[in-house]
């Protein structure tokens, strides 16, 4: 059970220097937002006698810690690409600059590689003209990599370098290193603020509601559903089958079936299916039903639909440690023609597997008006001596969560969410 | 004051009749959206005594009012397009055949004039065949109109025609109309629900976070901020000047300026600004300096900005009785090249206005998942038998909100708001 | 050695009737293309007392051999997709219905097939209605499908029907069939044109400089290399390796590699290479150095290029005939592995394999302005009676080009061409 | 009429120095392009005893005449934004320092304004790691103006700067004024190559059959007929009427009717028409037909058009000394409105501007590979040693033009062109 601890958010010390950011743009005191959204989950909490858990807003504060003439700032992205990087990158520097006059930021080179000497990867120095066209542009201006460094090694280059303001953008593996870090910081008792940025092309980031990337990941998949429908329709029993992203949460593949209603199958980690048996979540004679009728069909799988259908379990893992998930694209490919083959009806599978194509994007539209603001409060935080927490957004509001809160647990479709209700009154599985 | 009876909706008669949607598809009795979000703004609730308000979630309800076999439904769009008109009633029909296995469905043409006889235009029949594909294409299919027609006489058709479910899909003074055909259906004791779908991608209709279409919106509106920054720094002292949709409230505008950061000067209703004045928001001087520093600039400007600008004010209104604004565009090219001119500096404006080019598209990514579920969210309040009521959404809930609640203010732009401070922190004005 | 004979169209009979197109839209009788374009070429072929060889100008004639009151057209797509199918489609029936008034025009589904009556595959009836919105969709609204049918049943269907005229959309093994039924045609004495239009998104077919669908994968291929670009450099050592289509030909790879210039190796079947030998034309060494240099790379190979580097070679061949290449992009991504691995030096290659997501888009831009005047030009060569005959393109023309030469051999890229002059400028090999 | 001596191109002196490009990429010697394409026209000139007249084939030479060693060269952009210039901006400098290794380029800021002392405009230094990733953004980085300036100074300047090679990327009037500074380097008799680079959005350069930019408006141009037609459709008697570029030639509309059959009226300024007369080229009459038959209609306009329908004549010219339209769009939409006023039918006219938003663009697809060929080629064209010279395209090949060939007539639609024909078969007017 969660307690108010759990949504604590760690300080490095007294708050006291005058913040230069106008007094009209501070966040009110004790501007918490409230965790529970229905009425019937406020009365239990109240019934219980429990305090309601909350988040703290995010936001530029009155007083802050860091004095922004002495600050040294360095940006860091880790793990793999995802619609956004560059506009977080691109909004961190500019709310530095701008609204805090911080006269250095360094651009870490490689993810955390480029904290450790051995490596020789010279940082990067950012300036608003280097970044300038930046957010048109996909991918990280940084360079990315997997896996955590010794965060000893880390902490030495980040003090030898009188960095005071450590920003690392990326998903689970990545945060829960910058949680280390922001722990021997505290160890050796120096005044580094932390601050993580959540990336989760997922949207499975825990306590967080949205996350960046997702919605340009949407945006683009409709693209390739078109194309899956388009190669269906023009062959006969056609079957356009495409594998999203989507690793332990079927998030992409659920708003990604309501986002282009021409798919027809929409199959996700958190709602197994057997292939060939009798049940209602059988696959296959599902499948066949459809062509029977329609001879043609879309079928949507997130990468990490179906694992239980393999039969050895995936040993590997990559080098941020996340369990490599067996290619259920493929394998269903190869079910769906034996399954018909056996049964002398023609089928025509075109298979899409466009990840790589997604996640490479610049992040576009409202997506790009969120990694703005989520870059704009990490740097409040960061000025502001908070460390060891990430920027979530909870009910159309920017707050702070515990690091230790974000990683303890994936966000998962809940089916009976009105989400799922929606998925599943338009799909026929 | 709002009071608990604001946030009421009303029901046409008993439900009686058992929910063909599958019970784990309902929605949860009570289930009732908080409306505050923060702390601070419970607690001055509780302390004053009040009841907190609260929308109705909405969904598929247990037991339903109209009984599908007998139910004749009806859609009518009215008003300007908007991204997501065809995904709206692509999904109405969907959930209607699918879900409720409703008979016959009707496409009402060209707005509330498809009701009125004189105009001798026939309703379409609409099938899951004929809106198969219209969710990739931009406009309507019914047509639109703008204006309202008499209540009575529609009634009579609604009457004559046996319709029992009436769904307007439309902004402000479209729900109005709705609201007095729901007056009119009451009066003659009818048993006609009717529904509205809030249209408007100003995103300013009252007590609803979020419209569809807006989202298109900012993601079109990058594109066109992009042509007017090449534009600008084609030339010298370019000035991209971009004028987008925002009658009343200015969230396109504020969006889109985070949305693409090339924009230097974000105009927008809620914010005034004078011209060539001494003080901070005097935008020709500041647009002096900008030049002289950068010799080119991106102004984005709501079309409702600025308009005590001019010596007269307008006394035109459109059709649907919405004020019909001067060009602020136009005004603010000729006393742009005016100020510039006197003082023998040269500037190259470019001046955009594509406001019919963003709102004739489709609705792409989730602003088409928004779409879907909506109308899903549209058929369920209809067949569970409520009336005057539009669908709204609420702290990534949807809810049913009573139409005089939701016309009873625009939404505006709050400029004490995380998205005006996040716009203030990236502009120069 | 070519002779006028082979560039001879042939007529189904004498063309009586007056052609309803308007005479001045009439091509000018003896209207013929030269083929040389340069004036060496010119004096070879003068020098060595030759007639110079040239193609019929397609157009409206004067007379024409169908009657269009009695015409019934039918129309066929077969293969793979190509972006301006149905372009191609919408304009064979408009210019039927508009220019001639055709009454009936018959949909063949899935290629030959639909002439086959075992199949049960009963034709679409086609008008202006029905393909009113086509142009804006991918894919092919009459299906298609592989491989030939007996031409000799095919015939009785179209004699049954009282079918006139035949469009045959495809490539190569599309039009070898679409000669058989010429001439089985021929054999029965029957009065129909077969008219092919020549689908190779390669645009390799022979004769012919230009064809739909080419345009519009050189577009959408630009954002797959923009993606493997973005791929690369986010990675330490990164390498993006896209493969694009290309059985024989290279044109895809080649134009994308000038058509976005972050491509640095543009691999083609006309041009072999070797992987780790020692010379200029040696894959892996150069990409070593490359890496060395800059830290990331993109690589564009065609399906067909570097076959010969599998060790047993392919014996595969898809139901239309063509060979079956094993896949170059993964032989490529093993091998570059195991390279590096070899050295330890470090790489992260990402593989990119869009063909479907590219060939399933509706033709763009001039794409869809080629298509449309190829399908005009493809009724007036119907109407006025031309049989086993394609609608060409050259310099700038359309022209006609009878069947057999056309697939006599397949178009490459000459390696001494200007385009390929400018492809190797450009990249490192 | 044109003698052989129209064709000749200027050396600026005997080509003595060894081209590094290797021997491979050595155009042939001789290698003219022969101008007639079709029998008729070639048999046409053997008769009257004519030399036929040809272009010199672009493309590196055996030797050349500017020394790659001591070479300076500039690059300028004038006049109007064209998708591609930053295309050929990056593949002049690429191939000056990849294929012939020049130390120094400079880009010479807002066109010939730069090389004027008095403007205090900077050059910029260019190289390969300014310009890697401008291909992707539209505009021009070297910015533009319009204008001429005094040849006499401009020479003084590239005297004093020690430039041996200059690119003028611009459309008419920009190669006139580089073709007098062509005339002023040979008065003085420096040895300085004059390399015109012709841009024209409209397509509408003599003697050249394909201009960049062009495809790129063609295919953007698509998405706002698009819109209009959505508008159209939108509305009861909608019309949607798209003002494009095209200010003495139609090719863009012309082309844009065809690549987006939605268009029902192509008005260009090669076709005469008239608004309320009774003939067939009456514009309303017609137009109230077709909106009594379907009730929507699209108008594609090219800017040149209909300027004799204005009371008076133009006397505006803008500074590169082109006459000014007055407004066709505006007064298309004020003579509509009060046709069907008059005849008290109502019409809803939404009127789309696109021009800035289209010409801002990056060129795309072959477009592209249009832009580095031609580039590649004015390189080679420069270091050749030949002057007054536009790079231009004919049949297939690129050409080397004498400049007062190319200015010496705009190219206009051939309305009895293939061209034409189609377009006039698929609208009504």
């Amino acid at each position: 059970m969660l307690t108010q601890k759990d949504f604590d958010v760690k300080l490095l010390g007294t708050q006291e220097i005058q913040n230069p950011v106008p007094e009209r743009d501070w966040v009110p005191e004790n501007g918490g937002i409230v965790y529970p959204s229905s009425i019937r989950e406020l009365d239990a909490y109240t019934a219980a006698g429990e305090t309601i858990p909350h988040f703290r807003q995010a936001g530029a504060t009155a007083k802050i810690f860091h004095d922004p003439a002495w600050t040294k700032a360095a940006i860091l992205t880790a793990g793999g690409l995802c619609p956004g990087l560059n506009d977080v990158i691109k909004f961190l520097i500019r709310t530095l600059k701008r609204q805090y006059r911080v006269p250095l930021v360094y651009g870490i080179r490689y993810g955390y590689r480029g904290l450790v000497p051995q490596f020789h990867l010279e940082p990067m120095i950012l300036t608003e003209d280097v970044v300038d066209g930046i957010h048109e542009i996909g991918g990280t201006i940084l360079g990315s990599s997997r896996g955590r460094q010794d965060e000893k090694i880390m902490v030495d280059t980040l003090d030898r370098m009188n960095i005071n303001v450590l920003f690392c953008v990326g998903g689970d593996g990545t945060l829960r290193c910058a949680h280390d870090i922001a722990g021997e910081v505290q160890r050796r008792n120096l005044k580094i603020s932390v601050i993580g940025i959540p990336k989760t092309i997922d949207n499975d980031i825990g306590f967080i509601d949205k996350s960046f990337g997702f919605e340009t990941a949407i945006y683009t998949s409709a693209h390739f559903v078109t194309a899956a429908h388009n190669e269906a329709e023009g062959a006969y029993n056609g079957i356009g089958l495409v594998k999203v992203m989507g690793r332990d949460s079927g998030f992409i593949a659920a708003a990604a079936t309501l986002g282009n209603s021409h798919v027809n199958y929409c199959l996700v980690p958190e709602n197994p299916f057997t292939l060939d048996g009798d049940g209602m979540k059988s696959l296959l004679p599902n499948l066949e039903d459809r062509l029977a009728e329609r001879h043609h069909a879309v079928i949507l799988v997130a990468e990490g639909a179906g694992q239980n259908l393999f039969e050895t379990e995936s040993a590997r893992r990559d080098a941020s440690g996340n369990k490599l998930h067996q290619d259920i694209g493929l394998l269903l490919k190869k079910r769906i023609n034996e399954y018909f083959a056996a049964k002398n009806i023609e089928v025509n599978i075109k298979y899409f597997d466009p990840s790589y194509a997604i996640r490479s994007l610049p992040a576009s539209g409202t997506d790009a008006v969120f990694c703005a603001m989520l870059a704009q409060n990490a740097v409040h935080a960061a000025m502001s001596g908070y460390t060891d927490v990430v920027i979530g957004h909870w009910h159309n509001d920017f707050t702070l969560v515990p690091i230790p809160l974000a990683t303890r647990q994936r966000k998962k479709i809940d089916l009976t969410s009105p989400l799922w209700k929606s998925v599943r009154a338009t799909v026929r599985m």
